[in-house]
């Protein structure tokens, strides 16, 4: 087996907070997340393929068809958008890093045909990232979105 | 002469958009930038002072203090913060990076006691970056802000 | 399972020799990096943490009380030191990556109480690095340290 | 069990092509990859090593050790050169990502006596990059390399 | 004024020898670089234009604009090439980073009309870069490409 | 004119303090950087060369001569080395990086014979460097180094 990664970009903003706190509790969890108006990121999501290489074409899966496939299936979504209100599928998700790379994951999965989706890593700052495995985790969906 | 430089970092959000113009002409200037619920990045700020070393400590000036001063002075205005509505330095400016730059100058200038202050680059991605020298450059500041 | 990560950096000094070796078989041994007064580096540190988000927060861990963690725990005793003779727990110990590493795990795992420490990397030179993810490793201390 | 890994670098180019197949479905898979006349990179190379440290030593495998097996049996062989045709051991291959890291892991394999090869991690760009930990892979070799 | 700086990427190959030496006098010169079936490496253009922000837009010059006229006029000619044989602006010169850099300057220069062209980076490796502002330099241009 | 530049590493301890202050002087001025044990950093020293590229070679100056001369004439002394003691062109002056960068530019001024010398610049941390073009600084030589 190898494993194959491509990495892309793209800045967004977003606000932490969860819809059922006040003010003044979100803003001992979140502190500075918290601002209203929310702030942003330069996002980098790395996403890697699990698979053997074609005898016939030497690749796991065509790094042009694995970029063609996040350009217009998630950054389509997120680049240049506020994720609490601007994103379809993080409605009502509070958008920490976690959070938007698991529901990044359900989004990707179907679309990899060859080899199989094994992990995203997105950074949300050069210091801070999350790794993701494709394991069941339980996102909370709040009713009230911002 | 000897230029010494500190970077540092912060998280903020912002829109692009002439208030003077309708959103049509907005989108075609501005394009994605101009996504009315924002979009952020990860800025990175660094501050060149230029002098000559002091014989008794060898420091030009104490990067200690100098990124004291900007986070003191700039980052607690721009960190996590909503550029084109949080920030009252910006009030009514369009937040390019261009004019961002600018602005943060006047604000780092007169705290700069050891040595001068000689250059600012400030990064909105990896690949998009300005650097400015302090020569006047008209800001023009819109009544009517966001 | 969700993994996240924070990055931070310290800078030490150290010297990497064995007391019961005379200073030939040193130098066969580390070379340059047996200089009897030391030489440095800057060290990056990543510590990540594994577990499920909690609904309530999306987080994994909070990564402030992560940073803060590694700052008030590994980073007051190592950062701006000589390894060899400033630091504690790292006495006796020949201050390799590999050394260092394994017991910087045994300072910080017990503070993680949201999720649980995965896996420590450790950067001597943007070239160099260990992994670590707990397996218990002996880790010799001898009586004689610089 | 620790992982440590040393990373070198090698500037070579290379042209993607199936010799079985016409010039039209070339361009179709490879698309500019098969530039006839070729391209290049600056290829990454990480290597780790696993193993447990020596308690005399504290080295996993001593990294100026590892760099020098690295230097000797591999990049003499692909730095400065053109992948298609100067390399013995790639000769009738395709030489993408995925099969240059499986052969670079048979020639680097044998060399490693202190601690056990885990993984080799090769970069194309800083955006594309392959795992392979050697667990066994077809590798097609063409009669008529280029 | 403001500097304002475009980063782009692309991967190419090339040799470098000059066609009036001898292959010994070549290998004497270039070394490795004259290896006869070429090499290659991931280059970064870096494009700086200086000017005023013009106040309605903020804008220097647009990025986006700038961007797309580094793709169309520079890097389809570039990238996944042969320098020294598939690139006309190129043909019969030594394709040193100190050439491209110049030969790029023509190039791009016409196309810049809101504000001025003030510096070309070229990055042939991490390490390895050359800066250009566009002072007339003399480049020899042999009648006998490779 | 061009100017290319060659990028090169080394690793080194140091101490700031001023050996005609006390140490609680020392403390004030220096902080964590006064530690008497010293500490380390990874430099990363850019050497620019500024000329007219020789029209037979495409080169201002050969990098492989460039590196070697900074190899050889510099790193011998810095890297894997403690600078307030072990370097004869330091001895006795406080090894800031703006007093290191000047003494650097005397030793390899008179080496670059293709071209001419035309900056340095210095990194002690990836988030702090200088910047020296040659004009002549005062650097005080104590009596007493550590």
């Amino acid at each position: 087996m190898l494993f194959i990664t491509k990495s892309v970009e793209f800045s967004a903003s977003h606000r932490l907070y969860n819809p059922e706190w006040d003010f003044q509790k979100n803003q001992e969890v979140y502190d500075k997340c918290n601002n209203p108006n929310g702030h942003g990121h330069n996002y980098v999501l790395e996403v890697t393929v699990k698979g053997k290489p074609n005898p016939d074409t030497g690749y796991v899966i065509d790094l042009k068809k694995l970029k063609d496939i996040l350009v217009k299936k998630v950054l389509i979504h997120l680049d240049h958008k506020h994720l609490n209100v601007d994103v379809d599928f993080l409605k009502g998700v509070i958008p920490t890093v976690e959070n938007i790379s698991v529901l990044i994951w359900d989004i990707v999965k179907p679309h990899i045909t060859d080899g199989e989706l094994y992990k995203l890593k997105l950074y949300e700052t050069p210091n801070s990232w999350v790794e993701y495995y494709g394991e069941p985790v339980e996102i909370k969906r709040f009713g009230n979105e911002q």
